[in-house]
């Protein structure tokens, strides 16, 4: 249930390592290797990797979590949108070039702006894509609660998103959702509408989200179907040269907490 | 009021070019030496990069483009939108690696994924940022034709949108709003709107969308305040070795509607 996420900021690196390009991936591996066996998956951001022009570190933390740990899933955190032809290149870099198995996407574009992340030229092993339906952060208010009505009574914008993944986006492939751990309520709403869709859940750890509230408002009927991410209170439990094992105990506690 | 998206598909190069990151760079600085007394803009998408690991040409175009023709304003399209701890360094990507004038940014996730982008630690050179309001594509009807109600009476998500911005978020620095040129009553409405604010118009050229028609609806009242983006039309206006003098001539015609 356990999502890892990768957000290195050099500035925040324990004594020790390189804010290079070396250090980025010394980092992340060495947070991977501790959190692998508790981990259901693990999400680089990449604009982590951007701002510091260290795509190569991504390849290559990609790649090793491909090789090594085979069955821990990886999604890159990329929050793409775009026209169509522009979404075949951003899909091709998801699943081609860092090999994800499922790539965050942002749906203010719309349909066409999805389905090339599906097409099997972009996307030949049938990755998922993670759509934004209500975030975490506090400005996740101001577009996606605006409230619309219409013959089915009044809904926000990111139950429109959620109704529309259900019924119509999953029918393109394998698609979740993004839902805040810091909304439960609205947590509770979407996964009333979805179904057994799964849902990746934000916001735990240094957002202060709880994992216990998540795990009672967003599990599928199944019991399964919730990924919950924590990314900063792994990454930084420690800024000393424990700070992979810290990283290892914090993980350990956040997913006791979500099995309970 | 011409802006010429840099969208380099190696698979629709002209015959010559090389298709690794040398031909896209050399692409690119053939279609910028020809068009740049023409247009006021460049536009590089990164989706056309980032799926070929090119990064270090879009760096290097992008340092061309300030270095050679510092008049001319340079956008980043990336259509970024993330948490505030994120944004931060996709603002970074965008100011400070890549020295863009102004980058495009997904409204999507609100208020606090758009400030870091005018935070001087990231951005100190007072750099935009172009929201997306209406864009340009068939799905754009999804979310942002989705109407709601208030004491004001109904209004459709890209007014929410372009309301915000004319109010709120363009207080923060310098914004401007996409919108299509494909919906021109959207056009109109929006520029109604937001008064002086400039609009970034895509869909001209192999979008379908009528530069004449763009200019009679999206100018500001001032007569400026309009930055029409054209494409494929441009970059891929001849397959042979005449490319650069093609994409002249097809900017000079695009120009030209754009002023009479």
């Amino acid at each position: 249930m356990l999502c890892v996420g990768l957000d290195p900021d050099p500035a925040r690196f324990p004594a020790g390592l390189s804010t290079d390009e070396a250090g980025i991936e010394r980092f992340c591996r060495a947070i991977i290797d501790a959190t692998a066996d508790i981990a259901c998956a693990f999400k680089p951001q990449i604009a982590y990797f951007a701002s510091q022009g260290a795509e190569g570190a991504l390849e290559s933390i990609c790649g090793y979590v491909r090789e090594t740990y085979p069955d821990v899933t990886l999604i890159l955190d990329a929050k793409r949108g775009d026209i169509g032809s522009t979404a075949d290149h951003y899909a091709r870099e998801a699943f081609q070039r860092y090999r994800a198995h499922a790539v965050t996407v942002n749906p203010y574009m719309g349909t066409d702006s999805i389905e090339p992340f599906f097409n099997p030229a972009n996307n030949p092993d049938g990755g998922g894509v993670i759509l934004l339906c209500r975030t975490s952060n506090p400005g996740g208010d101001d577009l996606q609660s605006i409230v619309s009505s219409d013959e089915h009574g009044a809904k926000p914008l990111y139950v429109h998103v959620a109704e529309r993944t259900a019924e119509q986006w999953s029918q393109l492939g394998e698609c979740a959702l993004v839902v805040g751990a810091t909304y439960p309520t609205e947590l509770a709403d979407v996964r009333r509408i979805v179904g057994d869709l799964p849902l990746l859940v934000p916001g735990v750890g240094a957002q202060g989200g709880d994992a216990g509230t998540v795990r009672e408002h967003g599990s599928a009927p199944s019991g399964r179907g919730l990924i919950v991410n924590s990314s900063r209170a792994i990454l930084y439990a420690s800024t000393g040269e424990d700070f992979a094992e810290a990283a290892r105990a914090e993980a350990e506690r956040t997913a006791a907490k979500l099995s309970c």
